[in-house]
């Protein structure tokens, strides 16, 4: 048995990882389950947890949407979400039950703009946003150090997109907005318009050109509305080849050179991979176990 | 003469409004000059000061895009305008040469988000968006309490929109990138399109809608990214009869329910009215007088 004193979960829609051990950069054991209904699911990570040794704190960094504010009676419950038998799920109290320790509790995504920013491509930048591009597309952001709270949560997936002049026919795989940015270029829209992904099309196939303008659009978006320095993008969309630079490409013709300190603006893929969700839940955790929130 | 012991400069595109007093509610004068040179101005308004006895501080909201970083050698400065003669102006360095005093420099949109902050709209709120449309459009912001800063300061205006189908062929008037929001949606972009503004406009003119749509998907994108409680949507665009009350029925259908936190987001008019930047000026005097940036 590991001498265990923190726990993490980085709480997926198709995936729960599970990690314990001294901090973020030194986790001593982990563990993945397959996400099914939250019974199976969340007593199959507490048991792991069990087996773990007592622990001192535990962070979460869930799929959302969630309850952030600690002044509410759902916080750390999952929202209404279209995954069934999840909504409403009391994930953190659940825990806080079974566990009796400290529970921290955030957003995926800001778990890994939390990791990417302590450990991975944000480091010494005061601000970031992380983006994923998989099933749905999500952001977290930190500005001036911390992590942007507000009305909930951003929904960066959800904002609306100028649409390519040669794609205005796609009625966009979102069951809220339609053709909203999650619909036009997450992993879903992109199978339903193509039927295969980024990385099985040719690499002299429109869809790429057009997906990378899509997420191209979102970060000039963010650069404009929320100046952050780094742009992280990650989730599976990503990982077709090119992609990336297809999109910092996009990105730089559509700031036009306007934007007041390009040269330091970066859009970067995440350098700790698919760790700076667990990274972040373990540095989530550090902060439960000391205390704050 | 007064005993004024603060200063406040709102330095806009058409006019820069000077004010004197012991604070943001307490202005004891107010005056407003022309902005024609940088030299005319400059001295105009430095000479109105020099007639308010000595001040302990001097905050300015200027128009933009402006140098935020203090370890800038150009902090202070205009950076590049296609406003004639302004462009790499030393604003705040030309006050703190002839004043001598502790000198606080954001950007006009800031100043007014700070204004709305303390003593308007977005009291008691933790982040907000000031957005002003007017001759431009632009947007400062508060998030966890505190200015956003970043990579320079946030160009709200030239995110790009989804274009309203019935509206696809208007290029735009923004200079820099054609059909961007402010290219769609600032005073000068409906006069281009319609030769009139939207109050000279009958109630029933497809521009109400049209203006209304663009400026409420920035809202829901605004929501969307920053997750921000409270827009304060200011400017003399916003003037116009209706506008508001179609802005917020638009962002509530672009948002679909979907936002966490749906209930306590709130688009509203500046409470201050056209005293918000003046009086959020104020503030960041006060700040550079209490030995703060």
């Amino acid at each position: 048995m590991t001498v265990a004193r923190l726990g993490a979960i980085e709480a997926g829609g198709t995936k729960f990882v599970l990690a314990a051990g001294d901090g973020p950069t030194a986790i001593a054991a982990s563990h993945t389950i397959p996400t099914t209904t939250p019974e199976e699911t969340l007593s199959q990570a507490l048991a792991w947890f069990q087996d773990q040794g007592p622990l001192q704190g535990l962070g979460i960094a869930s799929f959302g949407p969630v309850e952030l504010d600690r002044g509410s009676s759902e916080w750390g419950h999952i929202l209404k979400t279209p995954k069934p038998g999840w909504s409403h799920c009391d994930l953190a109290g659940y825990f806080v039950r079974h566990l009796s320790v400290p529970v921290g509790f955030e957003t995926d995504v800001n778990g890994a703009a939390l990791g990417e920013h302590g450990f991975g491509a944000g480091q010494g930048v005061a601000s970031l946003t992380y983006v994923t591009v998989g099933t749905g597309i999500g952001g977290g952001a930190i500005s001036n150090g911390r992590l942007v709270h507000g009305a909930g949560h951003p929904e960066l997936g959800h904002i609306y997109s100028r649409r390519d002049a040669d794609d205005r026919d796609f009625a966009g795989t979102c069951p809220f907005h339609g053709d909203c940015l999650e619909g036009l270029a997450s992993g879903p829209a992109i199978l339903a318009r193509w039927g295969a992904t980024l990385s099985e099309l040719p690499q002299d196939h429109a869809a790429h050109n057009l997906v990378a303008g899509y997420l191209a659009q979102m970060c000039h978006t963010v650069f404009a509305s929320m100046a952050v320095e780094t742009i992280v993008l990650g989730g599976g969309v990503m990982k077709a080849p090119g992609l990336l630079e297809r999109v910092v490409r996009q990105a730089r013709e559509l700031g036009a050179g306007y934007l007041p300190k390009s040269e330091v603006r970066r859009i970067v893929p995440p350098s700790l991979g698919d760790r700076a969700g667990i990274t972040g839940a373990m540095l989530i955790a550090q902060r439960a176990a000391a205390g704050g929130s």
